[in-house]
């Protein structure tokens, strides 16, 4: 509880931003699934800190271990599947300050307040660290969907600050999305928005905006009636990261200023039985349950919490005090973020993908 | 699994909008609450339909019955509390078009799909009226945290269509939501929203809007650091409400337009040592754990899908034809789902004040 | 948590001996299972009191109501299937000494500590009656093992007090077990049980024994590894039945008396591939998992704790006093707790088929 | 589900006999426990292979690192405690035959028909090796529930094959356990359960037996009605454990030869209000629920599967064909299994410490 997300494809992280380390147990995982290790530390590169001048200068390799459930490195076994990244670059002094005055908008005050204690030196739990874990299993979970459905899983930087991108969900590619350190697949915009993120950390601010993702080819009928309906599922996956402030899938709250006339999505006659729709302002999900269009979702980050500019606060103690974050931190956190959404929302699908699979195909 | 909600307040909901009634069982309801059962019900009659000229016509009386949990009617003995409320005003033959024509952007193709099988009259599990559960579940959530926390949850529809209006959520109150027929606190704003609802139904059409939410005096320390963290709980817990589209806390989706140093919320000294900001950008939560200040949410709601205009789809064979819906459907789910709001919101409050009971409170 | 069981075939039960009624949310049972309703009251009717003289003669006709789940009352719908019996002959006037007096060795006095509160009347949550929902829910289970993989549960009295019968699990039928009122399928043995139950009920008394209870025809790979051990949850299962006090699989206690080389079951060739063991000490699971021979399981029940005789006990005020049991109480429930233990076993089975399903079935 | 095990205080199992390690990942312990790291090790070596020349000669220091969930090492943050312990003597040669020739009454045929395919080297997650991470995080609940309530959870051997010991369950001590390596209090009994071990083993043999195990001074009122009894608890933990048969509580199978006047526990007027029993048949739990007596419960374990003997079996073929075991294994594993057994024990009790405080320590 807490730690843990996912039913029957469930993960369970753990570690602090200092300490021995930081890691993932995936359990439920199918059985003869061939995994590629390298494409999980893939997507780990694509979170590491340092990746670029516009991420935290912060060094870790973040070189992942599979400990257990593969048989010669390589196939599932369906038993768990541990893996562990070492923590290696941890400067605990840069944080010596920060354990007496509380972060504004950080998670160090109500973490003081819930547990009585927290960890002096860096986020904890709260750091995004933690998503090391997410970003390992999430790899796990696309290759699965890859293998069962075809499935694919992309997110990407849609919005930094008012710079906002046009993007086709349908047309987007990997390659473009990675093909610029922002990971914005319109490269006019990414320019903007690096020069945009460039020039806010310079002032020792920092900046949010929007990652969109999409899920093309899902299985139709994923979701289920009621509380585990697919987009609050995914709601609940995305709105686990830190820093997000909103969610919205199809439509979303622009879709508010429709009529149902005009919000409805007409659905098409198709050569295969497959249902189609002649528009996606329900963004792939109906009534809870995939209708096998593709999937979308957006997402809002804030600003980074911790800057470099000084704030008023109080410490420990309670007495009022001022604070400039001396920690390596992100002027933005949307780069590194587009890989821990993608995770997120694979993870939801293979959980569903296998609730469906249990319930629904004994005959 | 999909019908049930929550951990320690644990809620499970059944029926279907035509059959032998709707229901809940709430599970983990600590002892010894004095129960207001005529509150329950009065709760379910701000969800009931035929409660005014803007909603469904179909007439309920949705009187709760309280099966168990209960000492001489009244005191709850830990165990769970099941309530009943008997399906009464059915016309399946409303809904015989719908079984074959499935209804653009409702769940009937999506079940199908799922299950190979659907209920054929009304819209089964998708239908509000499974709502019933969660609404008098949540009536119980809400005397559990006015009396163990005094906490209050409010909500009100902010934005109907294109109609906003300006509502404080420090000062609002319930006679003011309750004032008006679609619960918008400000009085003439309301009017306006009656007139464009009025105007859009007599259309066969359907609009939608934005709720908002408050909580009013949360402990401070609820929520779980990574994937329980408050905000995903309650992204979940109303997206899984029908027709919802989008997610917001604090500033949401307009937040990521701030730079850090406009959205910290700075911490201000107070006599007590209870946490206080400044702002409240966060929304009342900070790392996934409430602080103490307002939490703060809007929830999205597309329009109605079903509608009485004429509209292109496909049937269960796989056709073209064309469908105009007969049943009794409200042009704006708005005013009707306050409530479910409301509940959903002291669900996940509940919840998560017995997780903090039982991991922080032996010491 | 507490009345729920399960996790993809979960059942949640509810009510007290007293009160409204007693029922069950049985959720995640596949769609397109037709329901053969007759036959879940049929099993009601084995557990129902009164239905001979060696039980007690509390009048209840313990008839049920499917409230949801069910298209046209027959076939499933994937959803929540809530099924609810009234309770009828209720003389909660019987009990008003044991509201007072706490019952040796019944949970009177443990609810009284846990909770600070109980129902005055009957046993609450303790009463056997609690187990219709799980009958009725197991016989929901049945129909499923039966029409997934031919697999059938039957159970059976094998021991009274000191009177033991000998009974080949194989072999073992249906038409034997329901032969007499004891359901002892060896009809001598069967008679001398009733015998010694007239006797000791005549001195108000109270006796206990041993239930046995096969699953033939089981799915091979039921069971998880580790914690979820298809003989842990059996054990679980049966163990959380009133009255029960000891648990045994295959070979069980006694088998702790053999060598491993007189233990051990040795794997034989069998032309279809399917595994075969030369002796059955494992009792059908190996490592936690079915390997396709009859499961066989014992159950101890220890006997009746309410009986006329009386007792030393103490009040609620913890004054010693003497309390001689008034309510009406079987003097031996092994002939009722029959059906109760193939509903608990066949829950389980159930619960692990739609697991193995949902891990193991994509590829 | 499956490696996981508990609700509030839980933990997740990984890894195999052969491979990178194994450990586990405790969820949700308080806050603010100063932990003893040594004694987590101290329990560590009453597990480990090697430790006498009754158990496998296997070489594994079997050193713990923790890796998450402390600060400075020692006081936890209420965040997950990741445990790791690393393989270090594989010899996986030594499997070579047994991964082609099932061993009988092992997991290798079923993990194969499960998963179609499993670790070729040991027995994966079936080896006893797994059972390092529920020692590691017993010794944590143990801690927890020593602070919480001044709980004491202590187990011996009772029975090894023939051979049973007469053990006090109030009074046995820690040190008498541990003053011998078969780990039975009675010292004389002792020596001639070593000699038969050694006697049996000389023979290429195995044999069995009985552990008991006590809590005193258990918190009054753990354990939920219905499905979630804490001997239903106990039971399923137990039972998880690898090579059990059976499972008692209080009087067991026993109980069932005395008439319910023999067996009830008369409650006596105590001066402090808690409750006491003149006998304690129950074995410290009524309905489900303790009452505060001491629990004590029995656990079958069958002789180890894998001997040297040669033993009929077939191959992964089908093949008929023989084996005798070559990997090195204890000839009897109750010596070993007496910390698993507290350890199990003292996972359930933490966890419903954590789940009654939860629900009812509220108000």
């Amino acid at each position: 509880m807490g730690s843990s997300f996912g039913d029957l494809f469930r993960i369970s992280t753990f570690g602090e931003s200092h300490g021995g380390g930081v890691g993932v147990i995936v359990e439920g995982c199918p059985p003869r699934l061939d995994l590629d290790v390298d494409a999980i530390q893939a997507e780990l590169d694509r979170r590491r800190p340092g990746q670029s001048h516009i991420t935290t200068p912060r060094k870790e390799a973040d070189q992942v271990e599979v400990l257990s459930g593969l048989l010669d490195g390589q196939t599932t076994l369906g038993t768990p599947i541990a893996m562990l990244v070492r923590n290696k670059d941890q400067r605990p002094g840069d944080y010596k300050d920060m354990a007496v005055a509380f972060r504004p908008s950080h998670a160090d005050a109500t973490y003081q307040v819930k547990y009585g204690v927290q960890a002096r030196s860096g986020g904890g739990r709260a750091s995004a660290r933690e998503t090391i874990g997410r970003v390992a299993a999430g790899a796990i979970a696309k290759q699965l969907l890859a293998k069962a459905a075809g499935t694919e899983v992309l997110a990407w930087v849609k919005r930094i600050h008012t710079i906002e991108a046009n993007v086709d969900p349908q047309a987007v590619t990997l390659d473009a999305i990675e093909s610029n350190i922002v990971r914005c697949p319109d490269a006019s915009t990414a320019a903007q928005m690096v020069e945009r993120i460039e020039a806010i950390g310079r002032d020792g601010d920092s900046c949010g905006g929007v990652i969109e993702c999409v899920v093309r080819n899902p299985a139709p009928g994923l979701g289920m009636p009621v509380f585990d309906k697919l987009e609050a599922d995914l709601a609940k996956a995305v709105m686990s990261l830190p820093a997000t402030k909103g969610f919205e899938i199809g439509s979303g709250f622009s879709g508010t200023l429709l009529k149902g006339s005009e919000h409805n999505d007409a659905f098409v006659p198709t050569d295969d039985g497959r249902l189609q729709t002649a528009t996606n302002n329900s963004g792939g999900i109906q009534g809870g349950i995939s209708n096998g269009e593709p999937i979308v979702i957006r997402v809002a980050f804030k600003p980074t919490a911790t800057i470099r500019k000084e704030q008023q606060t109080i410490d420990s103690d309670g007495k009022a005090t001022t604070l400039a974050g001396k920690g390596r931190h992100d002027p933005c956190v949307l780069p590194r973020a587009v890989p821990m959404v993608e995770a997120m929302v694979a993870l939801v699908l293979a959980d569903h993908l296998l609730r469906q699979q249990g319930q629904c195909s004994l005959w």
